[in-house]
């Protein structure tokens, strides 16, 4: 993907800034970006809702419970655990750089974080709340109730600045600095040999025909099993759940492959515990490629220089319920 | 509780010095201390264990699950909830200021901190797992193996180590620099007057025979029940499981009243909602006193002064997981 820039404009860059520019516009993953037009005093609140289970029926499952921040965003479970131990349908996806995604959830069903937000709290597969009840609690908490009205305005809580609280806060979950990130920067020292080796396979092989932009993925929906049919642990149809159209079946949003070291299993259905069956399988049934040992290996050192700085902040300390707070529901009906 | 101080002692310190020392020592309730002779290696590494949910079979409880520090070191439902949502049999007690127990756990049965983390790793209720299983894990990650072997100096995990590190990182949980603690020291007017007021009925009606020292509990077992019999809804029986003695039927340690208003529900079942309706129920029950609506607003008012700083830290990240760690079994047998 050779592009040519025109030599008055290389003129204005000094020399090495413009042949490393040039390389990392030549590349197929773009350096991340730090987040950008962020509301401090909407991310303080949305991250206490993240980590609140007080939002769910049991008072038992926060965000943080399936995507944990100390791992990478995700549950590293095959599919997750909700309300009363039930089994999930899917693998949750990482919360890591989800902001660049196309659409939420394998299926693309929310458009963007603040629609996803709204799902889980509501699914009584998940946290088995209702969005009334979810109001109901936050609005009986005084340390909630001034933070809204600090944050909005508004003497009322409703579900839109929920979820947007909590959206405003995943926007700020990027994690810039991976070694890969050095790399397209310039740092040419920041991958090894190997690495190296995994990432000039990774583009050869056609990987990057899907995992490619900035989250190395996420950025569109396609078949799983393209050369052989994927035979999959979950009933998980994919996009044409959404879109009603036959041939979306087993269309999937594309993972992003940034910190996927930290985000396994891997696939929509959780079913690869490691990289290395992940790249074999992926090899085989997208691209029809059976990597060697040695590639395979190659490609899985790559993966891991894409493991970036993790989110870092102080657990927050979530505002005492009142007397008048509706209680959990942990057991029973 | 008046006590004289020989004059000379009186004139080496400065006047109002003196007459704060003085006051204070006149309280059954002491400044809490911050924590001493701390292994910071030790913590940081404790820290991560016990966010670690791989210390369960499933993959999905840690420590922190049911000693949230986000919400008062507790998981504000009644009674836990553990592997496969099973109902635990006790409400979880807050792990802050834990430090400052005569024993662990309600009946006591653990001598310290360390001897008490190893307990629900090993639950069949709880997190399910056990300790060799634990260790297999621990083992199995790099990262882990890396700061283990920092910190302890040895190339082997053990379980004792495991327990150390999360009892050291468990050391530092106290809560200083509450509203009371500050009028301890001096500050006269960090109390109001209804707070005041709660103060002098908390020590007047006998509420301080149990309730006191640095943690306002925590420091005897006492009998749930003493004027009234109490219609616990658990089957604990509390000491007497421990000592096989039938005059210890019921009695369980006193809790800490520290950061009370965050540690909802009240009480070994959790059956007290409100603080209100702990008061009331205590008042009857273990002091056969019926307090006004005024004189038990008043000592709610003064339980509240007892929120000190939460604890204060950056969310820890997780090592990952390598190939060959055994992976979580959150569903199945």
């Amino acid at each position: 993907m050779k592009r040519t820039i025109l030599p008055v404009a290389v003129a204005l860059l000094s020399g090495l800034a413009a042949q490393t520019a040039q390389a990392a516009m030549d590349e197929p993953i773009q350096v991340i970006r730090p987040p950008q037009n962020i509301n401090l005093g909407m991310v303080e609140l949305g991250k206490k809702l993240y980590f609140d289970p007080r939002l769910s029926k049991s008072g038992f499952i926060s965000c943080n419970s399936c995507h944990n921040l100390s791992m990478g965003g995700t549950d590293n479970i095959p599919t997750s655990i909700g309300d009363k131990w039930q089994q999930g349908p899917i693998n949750a996806p990482t919360v890591l750089n989800s902001s660049l995604n196309v659409a939420q959830f394998w299926d693309g069903r929310a458009a963007d974080l603040k629609e996803q937000a709204g799902g889980p709290i509501a699914n009584p597969g998940e946290m088995a709340f209702s969005h009334t009840l979810a109001i109901d609690v936050l609005e009986s908490i005084p340390g909630y109730v001034r933070e809204f009205k600090q944050v909005f305005g508004s003497d009322k809580i409703d579900i839109d600045q929920v979820t947007n609280a909590i959206a405003e806060f995943e926007k700020t979950l990027v994690t810039p600095n991976s070694r890969f990130d050095q790399w397209l920067l310039g740092k040419k020292d920041a991958l090894n040999a190997t690495e190296l080796a995994g990432y000039q396979l990774f583009k050869n092989s056609g990987c990057v025909a899907c995992h490619n932009g900035e989250a190395v993925g996420g950025n569109s929906f396609q078949k799983m099993g393209v050369v052989e049919p994927y035979k999959a642990s979950s009933p998980a149809e994919g996009r044409s759940a959404v879109t009603g159209k036959d041939a979306d079946r087993f269309n999937f949003k594309v993972p992003t492959l940034r910190n996927v070291e930290m985000t396994y299993p891997y696939f929509h259905d959780g079913a690869a515990n490691t990289l290395t069956e992940a790249v074999d399988i992926m090899g085989r049934l997208q691209l029809g490629k059976k990597f060697t040992k040695e590639e395979n290996a190659q490609i899985v050192a790559f993966l891991k220089t894409l493991t970036g700085d993790q989110p870092s902040f102080t657990l927050p300390i979530l505002p005492p319920s009142s007397d008048s707070t509706p209680r959990p529901q942990p057991f029973g009906k």
